[in-house]
């Protein structure tokens, strides 16, 4: 057996290994009795420790070294050994302790996170929290030194191989310049927010979601919808699951969830059978996920042309009606695009979302960086959100620095690759339309399938063939920029729209 | 660390990726969609083979022998230690290559058996079985001299530890002395079917089966009921799951089924907490799974006076009502005894069930022994049909010997224990009732924790400590016999009742 061979078995065991924590992390959030937690996380924990062991394994190294001396000629194998050298590397940097540390601290900081965030209690998590964010910078640097980076940019590749700060600042100041005013412009002009009501049934929205995403190009016979506390997507290209949660009073919070989940789940859906036990295989970081799930939902789907196909579709099945406000293609639309200026990040608009995530951005690189202990962090939160959406917080932690899971789970460097997805979403739509022409008048007709077809051939079927910053420039002719997103909002939210 | 702590770690890891494929396995049943199957099929594969190899490693047999040596006094422990050595003995045995022709051979046929069935086409499925029949002849072989049992043994102990023909062939000899005779007389006594209509609608259903379950005990904090293609249960005591299925035109065989599968989870629910994530802590074999479903299902739930508690909740969730028969106590009652010689096992009552069996452990013991071959099956059945139920059969394979999935599957050994369930059932309930007096209007008033009391204390708290057919002597006061069975059937069904 060559080298090659040996490494396809192991990382086919991983794969198998991958599939059950996978899915078995579905069940607990979709299906799992209370009652099965422990043992749940027990059996998880069992899956990713022999998962790493292999990894950091020395007969491991031995066979990526041999496998590198053999220098692989075709393209997929050599990708292959490139992902997998990427996480034996960063596998291997952090000693075993640290991670077992990390990860209980984390459990423990985001279980009590769930308890206090509830009772609006700051105070009671900061030991868990500094514990977490001494720990994940002990891993930073860890890291760093083993990937030659900036500890900061050690966690960021973590989550976006290849990503780092000196690519994210100039993107992000001038997101910063540029869409304040422009918010400011938009809400002068906008009227009050529209109201609906209809039949807000479960059973109907479940309806809704479901004769939306098979145009779209969901795959039932390899895939599945449930609810689940916080809409999610996961799965194999098989078996590719989605999650939402439906609203009595209002439907599009719950269906937009769904086009959103859909996008991502389209990506998994197309991802290369090839190979299709091995990394190279997988879907790349989070921006990119992130950039197909933003190209559904906010390129396709908050766009005109398909909400002039929708429209028959959600008043059939959800019998919906004025509410003091006519119900019409223009009072949909407008409800599809209203602007606000938040306090959630997950509730805000595609124009105000990146502000907060350059809020979130700005604080996790200097708790990282040692320069905000954690005590301050309500402070620093606060006085960025008056700065940046004049907001007053004062100690709604709840609705502030308490909103998000992502410290208190670990998730330090995850942020950017939200409003970076954006971007990209932009982006990638841009270059589809200057590739196949007009694309709107498909969208009317419900037909999503030359769209579909684009960003399988673009994005999908290359699994981790080549690296996100490489495709975005091979796709769109350019690197990754925020001219096409400024230009996205200006003629969707413009004054001259 | 001690021997014996090194064994817990080993077992835990165990029972954590036993965990996972529990409820992969249940999520295949249950939830998966058709495109998943392979990937499923290759994880489970995986984490099954792991298992294999902890087990039958020479570690494990290093760390089986010390702790051994240890001699431990605690009982948990020493059980524990039993049951670890019967695992590893039984694993051992078989060369690693028949292990996986086996299980290829077994999941080829038990496929084809599917397709093959819905055509009645037996010729196709010959030599598939023969395959499987010959494979596990030679594993029965490498068990019976590893273990020193006659081959067959060697089998049986796979489903109950301990069992053997020598104690099975004067039960069943008794079986089939009693009960056609037995039957005959019912029939001659029985009226034409009872017939009701009313909402069966799944939701109705799945509402009477909940309003069931929770009284006689079922933890839903610690559980959950599915639909399924077949009912069944799973599950650890954490997370007890069943399922059903429902039929439009009747209620009473999913809610049979309901209160069946009820049965076996109220066994792993009650299962001990000690050493919850060692081998001692599992439940027994088959046979006294079987045992607590028929408890539940039989002893219990086709009686009156459970009857009286659950026609009014019947009546209420499903808007019962005559259809040509009234629809009342004694109508109910004649419904849910019914007796009838029919061609399919699952599907028959609790008088003619142990005949199907008898049919299943005569053709099995001479397939594996030799003396009949698989193209010969049909033949065999059938004469034993005609014998002990006066049907004949013909070429109607999908009702007769392709009915069970069994032996596709490779599950020779396994029948015998329903049968021995069901006396083991009889015999339990008849050394409860001696012990806490006349339960019955405890029953009548809609309360069963005395009686799963009874069965917690006796049966389900004491995991793997006490073999099962010690067990049964213990709690019972006497071997296994057919005695309460047919005192039980007698006081039910006979002239008298």
């Amino acid at each position: 057996m060559s080298a090659q061979e040996a490494l396809h078995n192991k990382f086919r065991v991983i794969h198998n290994l991958n599939h059950a924590s996978q899915y078995l992390s579905w069940d607990e959030a979709v299906m799992m009795p209370k009652g099965g937690g422990l043992a749940r996380a027990d059996s998880l924990a069992t899956l990713r420790l022999i998962v790493h062991e292999m990894i950091t394994s020395s007969e491991m190294g031995e066979l990526i070294e041999a496998a590198r001396e053999q220098n692989p000629t075709d393209e997929w194998e050599a990708a292959n050994l490139r992902v997998i050298e990427h996480q034996r590397e960063r596998s291997t940097a952090v000693p075993p302790d640290l991670v077992v540390a990390l990860s209980k601290a984390s459990s423990a900081c985001e279980q009590e996170w769930r308890e206090k965030r509830a009772e609006n209690d700051w105070n009671s998590v900061v030991p868990l929290l500094a514990e977490v964010v001494k720990l994940t910078r002990e891993r930073a640097v860890s890291l760093g030194e083993a990937l030659a980076l900036d500890p900061y940019d050690a966690l960021l590749d973590e989550y976006e191989p290849g990503l780092k700060q000196q690519f994210i600042d100039p993107l992000f100041t001038r997101l910063v310049e540029f869409l304040p005013g422009f918010v400011d412009d938009i809400l002068t002009r906008q009227g009050p927010p529209e109201k609906f009501q209809g039949d807000f049934s479960p059973e109907r929205q479940m309806e809704l979601a479901t004769r939306l995403m098979k145009p779209l190009g969901f795959n039932f016979a390899r895939g599945r919808i449930d609810t689940s506390h916080h809409p999610f997507s996961c799965g194999n290209f098989t078996d590719t699951r989605i999650t939402t949660r439906f609203g009595a009073d209002d439907f599009l919070e719950s269906m937009y969830a769904v086009l959103h989940e859909t996008g991502h789940a389209l990506y998994q859906q197309g991802l290369p059978q090839c190979m299709s036990d091995q990394p190279v295989s997988h879907s790349l970081g989070m921006m990119i996920h992130e950039s197909q799930s933003l190209f559904m939902e906010m390129q396709v789907c908050r766009g005109d042309s398909f909400l002039q196909f929708a429209k028959p579709v959600i008043e059939e099945t959800l019998s919906v009606r004025g509410n003091g406000t006519p119900w019409n293609l223009d009072t949909l639309s407008r409800a599809v695009r209203r602007v606000e200026r938040g306090k959630i990040r997950v509730e805000s608009d595609e124009t105000t979302y990146p502000l907060h995530i350059v809020l979130r951005y700005g604080i996790e690189k200097a708790l990282l960086q040692g320069e905000l202990s954690v005590e301050d962090i309500p402070d620093a939160w606060n006085q960025r959100m008056l700065d940046s959406f004049g907001i007053e917080l004062g100690d709604d932690y709840r609705n502030g620095c308490m909103q998000d899971v992502h410290w208190f789970a670990g998730l330090i460097g995850y942020f950017p690759c939200y409003s970076l997805g954006a971007l990209t979403a932009a982006q990638l739509y841009q270059a589809m339309v200057r590739e196949i022409g007009d694309i709107e008048n498909d969208f009317v007709a419900g037909r999503f399938d030359r769209s579909l077809g684009w960003q399988r051939a673009n994005v999908h079927s290359r699994g981790q063939l080549i690296p996100s910053f490489e495709l975005i420039e091979t796709v769109t002719g350019s690197p990754l920029s925020c001219d096409p997103f400024i230009a996205h909002v200006t003629s969707r939210y413009g004054s001259g729209s």
